[in-house]
This record gives C-alpha cells, structure tokens and sequence, in this order.
C-alpha cells in the first residue's frame, strides 16, 4: 500500500477508534441496549462512571448520533436518551472486534508459542 | 440477548480495543508496515512519541504478539522490531473500523439530519 493511502486509512481507523473507544462507551451502549435509559439509571449500571464523566461521554455518544437525548414534559420533566438507528451501523464493527478478542483471549493464554515474524514488505 | 452472554460480548469487545486502541500502537504497526524496524527510526517517524512511552507501547506489542524484539550481535548490537505472522490477524478487525471510520466521517459532516432511534428491545 502506498504511504499516503496507508495514512488516509489509519486516519479512518484512528476516528472509529475514537468514536467507540475508551473505557465507558461501550460500556453505555451495552447498558442502554438492555433497556437502562436514564441518566441516575446509567451512572448505577455502570460500575466506577462519575456523573460528570457520564455527562461528558453522553454528550459525545450524541454528537457521534449514537444516542439521542430526549426531554419530556412533566411535572416531572424526565430526560432519557434513545439509541438511534445509527448505532446499529457499528454491528459489524462489533462483530469484527468481538470475534477477534474473544481468540485474542486464547493466544494470550498460550502465550503466542506458534506465532512467526513475517518480513514487513509481504 | 441475555445480559450474561452480553457481558460475556462486551468483555471480547473491550480485550480487542486494549490491545489496539491509544493514541499510538496502531500508528506503530503501520510505520512498521511501512518499512520502519528500529528504535530511533520509529520515534523519528512517529510525530510527538516520547522514548519512554515508545518503549512502553513496544513492550505491550510484544506482550501481545503482534511484534517481536530481535538482538543482532554486533558490534554494533542491533535491536530491531518484526511484525510477526499473528498480527495479520488484525486484518478483518482493521477493515471493519476502517470501513465504519471512512463512513462515519461522511456521517459526522452531514450532522446526522437522518437518523432515527430506536427502541431498546427491537
């Protein structure tokens, strides 16, 4: 691969990574998957997230149109957050990491015993 | 899906972007995809790496066999770094995050006018 395609496609990856990255927002989308939807409901699920860290990563999770936030009138006033038809287009990203963590497992468990230097110009 | 086989998901999930996401190590494989084996080469070719922080994304790389170090007896003593048959696992995970990163870029730049939410249990 020439160098500038090379770093137009690390660019790429680098951004999914930032978008889905991190230590919480999987961890959000996961938790929103099963049905938790508001705000104090979140920061329970989730084991260790401050409320200004699940703000932040909230606000996020909406700019990169994975969630949607949504304020309904009361009394009282109840503001949930949806997920929108958008996230679902992460499922083969998801599937991708899943399928490869999961046997990344085992070979940190084997200890890469079989694994073989290949020459970087392959 | 059932919460625990979720878990279970979310855990691979997480394993995979430990051992690829940060700021660098991805950036690492590629400048040795391109040809880069050597300490001060790659701290030259990757922009604002810190020698500490190289040796200590090096020594992960190689605790996850992706890479591995080679001592060439001199004098001089080379040290030089190989990606190793294993990391071309990576291959299917990388073109997904690619795929979704190129298109999610497309996404971001249009604001997401379209998208629509969803519900938690469709």
């Amino acid at each position: 691969m020439e160098k500038s395609a090379c770093r137009h496609r690390l660019n790429a990856i680098s951004d999914a990574l930032y978008a889905i990255g991190g230590k919480w927002r999987l961890q959000i989308i996961v938790a929103m998957l099963e049905g938790t939807n508001r705000f104090n409901e979140l920061q329970r699920s989730i084991d260790g997230i401050s409320s200004k860290v699940l703000a932040s990563e909230l606000k996020d999770l909406e700019l990169n149109g994975f969630i949607r936030r949504l304020v309904i009138d009361g009394p009282p006033v109840i503001v949930q957050y949806e997920l929108t038809g958008y996230s679902h287009s992460l499922t083969s990203v998801l599937d991708a990491l899943y399928e490869w963590g999961a046997q990344h497992k085992v070979e940190v468990k084997k200890g890469f015993a079989s694994s073989q230097p290949v020459l970087n110009n392959e």
